[in-house]
């Protein structure tokens, strides 16, 4: 079923998940199409956005974003077209970013919303590159990597959207830069591709091995996207003073509940203590503003510009596809940045 | 046997331990009292410092500073009296702060010692609230932990010369100060004479409750000094940006492998995640400078002269009394800053 301007089809949260989510975890609902009043707008959605993240709202969990409640529609960002408007600043036939979430049809106040004008050359990218993702890696890996030209930088979840990016401004820094990726064929990827000096596929069973043989003067700076293997491969390997920009955990995200040991706390904590290291987690909106944003918008344009930096965007069909393609992108069966073509 | 001016005794790493350190692990010999060539002087060992940080020095492992090796001297700091000096700026009768570890007398050419004048008022003090481990609370709570009126810092050993710091001037700085102990005595003394808010027996069986209820706005700053049950009942509790100075895990230091599950690294990782926050470790000669230095002693010296930081030392009779009372430091039987009476 395609978009209609009849019905708003939405997704909500049905149940939360426990471990991977399921064909029970999301419903599709049909709802009339709002109306916008004095201030407002409508907005049809074109393309939504999938991220890690998405999984972390799904639980009942203290984190920094309230969950999605039971038969809300799932958070997302969005890039829509303005319909109708009743609201200064945004004129039908515009773009815009928005957080309205997996739905077709949404009334926008205009708070926290983005006009991209009448034609985005590439909206899409407001998704990916040019937006959330491209500020994570920008703002998280100056800001708390602070890469230096000569020092190795290991960069987990590497042709992923964000990771991608962190290691191709690490490569602009004059850092050795080696990835860690499923399979060999994001690995080649990523060095033929993104120009990373190695990539390692997470997979094989001498991790350590691999990464310890990419990183022969250690590791400065590490990019934590995915916790587990990886993590506990890279910490040996840690250089006095290194540090770790926390961006997510995805190899973790659908842990229903703590796995087996041993107890890895003693080797975490030990190796920070006696490396001196930094580790920071960091949700890109709250620790990081206009400065950050204004910084990294003009560095992204330019190395775009010039192709030192490439981007890899998979487009899916129909927001039916969503929920199969989220899981795709939490279990890493996607390459580069996850859109979903709504209408 | 007594401190003699014609043998040096000195105690010796005599293999490494493993888990606990035992009668096997440390040597007294007998040596000849070194004598000392042009710009050298020869100092005699008053006062020899006990510090957690000593049990990783037994190890052969990666780590901040070189093991001591097999048959030599062990490592410590030490307020000795210079006897005979061929050195500008040392004299007979001066006291000196320096490293010559578990032995009576110790050669030096004055690189890295610090000359305390013939008669200073406390010379033991040098070892603690005015040496290394107060410069070390002192440091890295203003240089990581960034108190704020109003907060709740957590502080592990809380009765230890480090935490017993940090937690003082944790109330000097307006924070809620809650200390973790072991055993009422020790939990008293945080509460009665250092003037916390509450400390808590790690023992309890129901620590984290306690944790709980004594933070009722959450923890700010957690200064990690032990690790283990500690660690992971405070995790839960962590504010948005809170801060850990990550000091020391003595809980761990005896581990001889990772402990059994289930593994704590998701629930470090993903606090440290959601909760944005920052992790540093840090070693206090290696992360500040003479700038932090004079701050520290402006500020220790004045507080100390207002009475509002105490301290407690618990003197230890004979260096042949050092093993045993390591131990006691290693196990949280010490009360207080440990210094063994040498000579």
């Amino acid at each position: 079923m395609a978009q209609s301007s009849k019905t708003n089809r939405r997704i909500v949260l049905a149940e939360r998940p426990r471990g991977e989510p399921d064909e029970t975890t999301l419903r599709m609902e049909e709802a009339p199409v709002p109306e916008a009043s004095a201030g407002e707008m409508l907005i049809r959605t074109e393309f939504l956005s999938l991220d890690p993240y998405m999984r972390g709202r799904m639980n009942d969990a203290k984190s920094y974003a309230d969950p999605v409640g039971i038969g809300e529609v799932m958070t997302g960002q969005v890039v829509a077209e303005v319909v109708s408007s009743k609201l200064d600043g945004f004129a039908a036939g515009d773009r815009v970013l928005a957080s309205s979430g997996w739905q077709d049809w949404a009334v926008s106040d205009g708070r926290e919303v983005l006009n991209l004008g009448p034609a985005p050359e590439r909206p899409s990218w407001a998704l990916g590159i040019l937006g959330m993702p491209g500020f994570t890696a920008h703002a998280g890996l100056y800001g708390i990597g602070a890469p230096r030209a000569g020092e190795t930088l290991v960069v987990g979840a590497a042709t992923g959207p964000v990771g991608a990016t962190v290691g191709q401004i690490g490569k602009i820094e004059g850092c050795r830069v080696v990835g860690v990726a499923g399979g060999p064929e994001k690995c080649a990827h990523a060095v033929e591709t993104l120009g990373f000096d190695a990539c390692i596929d997470h997979r094989a069973e001498d991790l350590q091995a691999q990464l310890a043989a990419a990183c022969p003067d250690g590791v400065d700076i590490y990019w934590e996207n995915v916790g587990g293997r990886v993590l506990y491969g890279v910490l040996p390997l840690l250089n006095p003073f290194a540090r770790i920009p926390v961006c997510g955990v995805a190899g973790w995200y659908n842990l229903e509940r703590l796995p087996d040991g041993p107890d890895q706390g003693p080797q975490i904590m030990g190796t920070i203590l006696r490396m001196k290291v930094k580790m920071q987690g960091f949700i890109i909106f709250d620790n990081f503003g206009p400065e950050e944003y204004a910084r990294f918008r003009s560095d992204m344009e330019k190395w775009l510009a010039e192709g030192r930096v490439r981007y890899t965007e998979q487009m899916v069909e129909g927001l039916e596809a969503a929920p199969a393609a989220l899981n795709d992108v939490l279990t890493g069966r996607n390459f580069g940045k996850v859109v979903v073509k709504v209408g």
